[in-house]
């Protein structure tokens, strides 16, 4: 049987393809009432736990909105479980480290844990959702970056200034290193069993690497992303994502990813030009702009894709995750538009 | 008698001085003890609204750290309260406005006043200020930007997503126009007025810009931004500053300043050059930086002041406040450094 042309895996790849891709960050989440009903039922890491409702979960936003991908239900902080720092979703604010990393020796307490076996739940949901996906449209799966990871395990949570991130890695550096060097190998191998799994992309969340200076993000994270990044399997597309790096593009470049995210602080024809057009993009619509009517996000829509101007490389996407108040039938004018408008 | 050589002022025009002047936004903060005792005994409120207190507070770091500019002691959410919309400073937490506006009905009810007469407190300060300071440094005076303001107003306080703010610009424009304007005229006098009493140079803070598109800040902020800058009494200098707008460098220049403000998310060199070398710029320094040891501070001053190649035009700060916890000790380390390895 041949494989159907993935419009998605195509831009990874920078190959042509009759239509923009488009998914959205976060497309199985708390703006669809049936993922709200299941959360009325289930804690938030049951719902990951247990692969027939995590595979639910997955495909039923592709069904909704006729999106161009899969991804993977599961949260970044998944792998940080089993090196035993106490992590705990409470119920109405973020997710919360009970014993939050703040020193060489707590680094070297970490548990050290085989992502196989200790996180098969995710691979059986992933095993999941590719037999009923039945290639219909690929699967991405994905991780945290090792300074997202780290910034959470050291500041114990959500955090603004990251003063205890980057205490460790001005007073500690060796101590970071071995942090950093401890997540890069357990991210990189989730990754791969992921993809051994079934996942045909995988997309690496950095989400906060934003509050980096260059230089700091130079020194003490683009390492451990390459490492990463050059240790994924063969073939299999890495999308880099980051928010808040309009200044840092040459940096987060550089530490890889066949695909680059740009969020809605920086215009998609700038970012890309400064990322280099032998690498693909992904965004780069404000998630706030699913609140405007449908004939204003249409517009938006048109914007970004006259800033990608037709080049090969461009999954449309939101800058970051859908938010939770966001209409579903917006997030759907948007996904048509991006189909009807894009059609080549 | 001949005026002194001020560093700060002929930065602010691109003139030569002997060495790199340095200030730090909320130099006058929490992370000094005097101030912490000040704060025990008075609201938040009480304290910008009392001259000799005002006055006290601005002083106090130019004395113990030997920066090169005093900055008035106030808040950018003052030029709200005579608005009537019931700003109150929270005992923990940050600002809280309780009739937050979100329609163009609302936009209309604000209360109309007369910023000479109702801020007059601040003007007062102003003057016991020079006089006190007796141009031993000069005196920056400020006010929030319209956007920044807008999106207090709007979303009633601090915000993640701006989700009110920017609904308000997409849904009714109309009304968004009108509360820019109103907030641009208010602005412009109430930075007049201070520039009255003495203050040489504003600073003109849009805190938030970072969060919006850069074609959504040309349409709904550049004009009432630039309307400010352009009422300003001529000779002034004006110091425009944002956070996180590494992508939006070109529309923020767009929009005025003789100063443009670079955090640290952006190697200074490069957001000079994004920039041109015709305006003057303010920063870069990370405030957490300030958190690393003193040997440490030395050297990120000094890659700062390698990036700025002594280049006339320079004024030396943190890319945004001094953080609460931050030991004074720290600071005075990197005002000497700056002093020192800028010396020419």
């Amino acid at each position: 049987m041949a494989k159907p042309n993935h419009a998605f895996l195509a831009a990874c790849r920078r190959e042509h393809s009759s239509y923009t891709p488009v998914w959205l960050m976060r497309q199985a989440g708390r703006y669809m009432e049936e993922y709200r009903k299941l959360r009325a039922q289930y804690d938030f890491l049951e719902l990951c736990k247990k692969p027939d409702l995590a595979a639910e979960i997955t495909i039923t936003p592709v069904e909704r909105l006729g999106v161009d991908a899969a991804i993977l239900f599961a949260d970044i902080l998944l792998v940080l479980e089993p090196m035993g720092v106490g992590l705990e979703y409470s119920k109405n604010g973020g997710p919360v480290i009970h014993h939050p990393v703040r020193s060489g020796k707590d680094v070297d307490n970490l548990k050290d844990f085989d992502p196989q076996q200790e996180l098969s739940f995710v691979y059986d949901a992933v095993k999941k959702i590719s037999k009923t996906l039945k290639n219909k449209v690929p699967l991405i799966g994905f991780a945290g970056a090792p300074f997202t990871l780290a910034s959470y395990l050291i500041e114990g949570g959500g955090s603004r200034n990251y003063v205890h991130t980057k205490k460790l890695f001005y007073g500690t550096p060796e101590a970071w290193k071995r942090l950093m060097e401890r997540l890069a190998k357990v991210v990189a191998e989730y990754l791969n069993c992921q993809i051994a799994a079934g996942a045909e992309a995988v997309q690496l969340f950095d989400s906060w690497a934003g509050c980096l200076t260059p230089t700091d993000y130079e020194q003490f994270v683009l390492p451990y992303t390459k490492a990463v990044i050059d240790a994924i399997t063969p073939g299999v597309p890495v999308i880099h994502f980051s928010t808040g790096t309009a200044g840092l593009l040459k940096q987060i470049r550089a530490a890889g990813g066949d695909v680059i995210g740009l969020d809605w602080r920086v215009n998609l024809d700038e970012g890309w030009g400064m990322l280099g057009h032998d690498v693909a993009v992904q965004g780069n619509l404000d998630p706030v702009a699913l609140f405007a009517s449908p004939k204003d996000i249409k517009a938006r829509v048109a914007d970004v894709l006259r800033r990608a101007d037709g080049r090969p490389g461009h999954i449309f996407n939101l800058g970051h995750g859908v938010l939770p108040e966001t209409p579903v039938d917006h997030v759907i004018a948007m996904v048509d538009a991006v189909h009807e408008m894009s059609s080549r």
